[in-house]
């Protein structure tokens, strides 16, 4: 019998003690042993929680009782669960976590110490998705070329209701709180953030590349309006929250930000609260894996695969993976070095001349226009809707400065880049 | 090293042997060990194939050569396959195949030859989107509620330009053809039983259910139209053969058919060649997995993602599997129990009192039509297009008897059902 310890016994932990309860029978079969949870770790023991697991509010209960086979790492946050989890690797206890944030930070520091013991995390990304292991074992044959993904389920609502429905940005955020799919400071999701961190485990299992999020650039969707929704209708885009891994001979780069992407490419038909992430493999070509990437059962249920995994394979690392960089010396490629192509919302005074004004700065600066749209945007204002051929960041960056000094300019022009 | 023996150097075969070396760098360091191709099986010799192996006629080369560790089945077809592979894993060699005919009528055996040593065959469903991985591991917390798949990527090459181009069945055929994607005598692709060998491997890995593809429901989509396509546009629909495999209760139905199913469905949104299969299980929900179903180098990622897991795991079984039946003693559900929604076309002569007739009948086999579009067909016939709410396979088979053998019946009415 494997016995497990559950750290943080709240939504998620709660579908794993049932997962493992309601599936019993199946989960034996595929374990090859009965797998069982004995105990959890609670912040308030006077909750009535329904489980027949003996709960305490001590982590040492679980970290010292020899019985114990695999912890469970559901607490959340950074450095806390890192002390714990280091202490439950160290004592010869396999882990599984689903804590996206603890190995956005320290995942290389927690598999030196993992070398001879398992330390799973499927349920990090994209909940109850198989990407971890479609990675790692399903693709193993290939050089991994890109990882492009939908990777955060609020954002993913938002963009879509928004091109659905015409709303505004702050009325659909108002709807995503209290649907709960958004927390009262939404700043994690909208802001790019959470899809950051799922971002660079995915990157560090491609890649092996060891990049934190102080060092990729990140960017929400919180500047997107329904003008930019109205452009991408009308050249056929939808507007999504990605984030973007690309190998490019010996560098990779990783980015999220709002995107515009052609409506015929698979990613961008993911809507609503779905997640979504296409591998591109040298050899395989595009797959893509789709499914909930939230939800007490659904990251639950990547939990639990972890937990049988490590059943099958006696604790020690489950031979899935490639767990050291395997594409040699790989770098970050600087963020001003990326190359995209860019769509900019310019809102400017309607006067004779802006256009003409605006078409030379972009010549000047040597960045070629593909498609451009005026809109009226008030009474005495316009938005000018502009989408580029392929341009370096630094470039458009710069032109957007020089853009934005302009004295009939009215603030900082929009950028949404275009994969 | 791991030494590799391949039965069937074609397209495939080819493949394998360029990936493991293109990629040596990358599959050493996952498999912990060098995998080469030894020696390769072809029936002609004389044609020259680039490659660096040893190439023979004679099947014992491999199978008596001690030094080779895993056997790739390339060769198609079922007997002679059946009988080598057989005799491969009791020389204790592992076997990978591709082989999805094999694996239809013939899996259990070697499942229960395959005892102690790696029988591995990934490539057989959806070519290199790692489905069975996803199954087997991924999704292993979970029973599994439903799979629903487009396996075959030439029917949905088919289908999309038919409704996309609004061309007609055999124009599109003849393409088909034309761009390889079809064979001269297109039957075992367009008549269902190409996704049906798939759907029926897939079956029993989620089920354990034994069955052959004689047992099952298996139509193709050879009666689609633009009729029926502009029915489905109308209404919100899709056209696309799908292998269906659905648990109820203590019943599995197994079936392939063209379906119309509902445009919002990620399943609906895969166009041209390339293949999908969603996957519902309890706890997760739906899952969906999409890529190539089909090509040398993306059908030989997933070969060689076997040869890597049997080299992780020292030719034994690698410990990713369920392959005992472990939902319980699962029945195959009859045809004629199936309940479904119906889409029928009926070709009536243009006369007076037909509608009502048609509805009659509807009315007395106690079918209940959803929708019902009129459109002239010829100068004195039209097109009855009538979608039903859910009724019985058997009620709408016994009902069809009946109009086809009304006089002002031009034709056998078609059926589609619709997910």
């Amino acid at each position: 019998m494997l016995k497990v310890g559950i750290i943080g016994v709240g939504t998620v932990g709660t579908s794993v003690v049932n997962i493992l309860k309601d599936n019993a029978d199946i989960i034996s079969a595929r374990a090859g042993i009965d797998i069982v949870v004995k105990s959890g770790v609670v912040k308030n023991l006077s909750k009535e929680r329904g489980l027949d697991i003996t709960l305490t509010d001590n982590v040492d209960d679980i970290l010292n009782d020899d019985e114990i086979d695999v912890v469970v790492e559901l607490m959340g946050g950074v450095e806390d669960a890192f002390e714990i989890v280091k202490k439950a690797l160290r004592s010869g206890k396999a882990v599984v976590t689903a804590n996206k944030a603890l190995l956005a930070y320290h995942r290389y520091e927690l598999e030196e110490i993992a070398q001879d013991i398992a330390f799973e995390y499927e349920a990090s990304v994209a909940g109850g998705i198989p990407i971890i292991n479609a990675l790692r074992d399903g693709l193993s044959a290939n050089h991994i070329q890109s990882i492009m993904g939908i990777m955060n389920g609020t954002c993913n609502y938002m963009m879509t209701k928004m091109a659905n429905d015409g709303v505004a940005y702050d009325a659909i955020l108002k709807e995503a709180q209290e649907l709960g799919y958004a927390e009262a400071d939404p700043t994690f999701d909208v802001g790019g953030f959470d899809a950051a961190h799922k971002l660079l485990i995915l990157a560090s299992i491609a890649y092996g590349i060891d990049a934190k999020p102080e060092d990729i650039l990140i960017e929400g969707i919180d500047k997107v309006t329904q003008d930019d929704i109205s452009f991408a209708k009308e050249f056929g885009y939808a507007i999504k929250l990605l984030g973007i891994a690309k190998k490019d001979a010996d560098e990779v780069e990783l980015r999220v930000h709002a995107c515009l992407i052609k409506k015929d490419q698979m990613i961008a038909k993911i809507d609503g609260v779905m997640n979504g992430i296409s591998v591109v493999g040298d050899k395989v070509g595009e797959t893509l894996y789709y499914g909930p990437g939230a939800g007490g059962d659904a990251t639950a249920s990547a939990v639990v695969a972890n937990i049988i995994d490590i059943a099958r394979s006696g604790k020690s690392r489950p031979m899935l993976g490639f767990d050291k960089p395997m594409e040699g010396e790989l770098k970050l490629k600087p963020i001003d070095e990326i190359s995209s192509k860019y769509y900019l919302r310019i809102n400017v005074s309607d006067r004779t001349g802006v256009l003409a004004k605006i078409s030379k700065i972009f010549e000047d600066n040597n960045i070629s226009i593909e498609t451009m749209l005026q809109r009226p945007a008030s009474q005495e204002s316009a938005n000018l809707l502009i989408s580029t051929h392929t341009a370096l960041e630094k470039d458009i960056q710069n032109m957007i400065k020089k853009i934005a000094a302009l004295d009939f300019v009215n603030s900082t022009p929009v950028m949404i880049r275009i994969v």
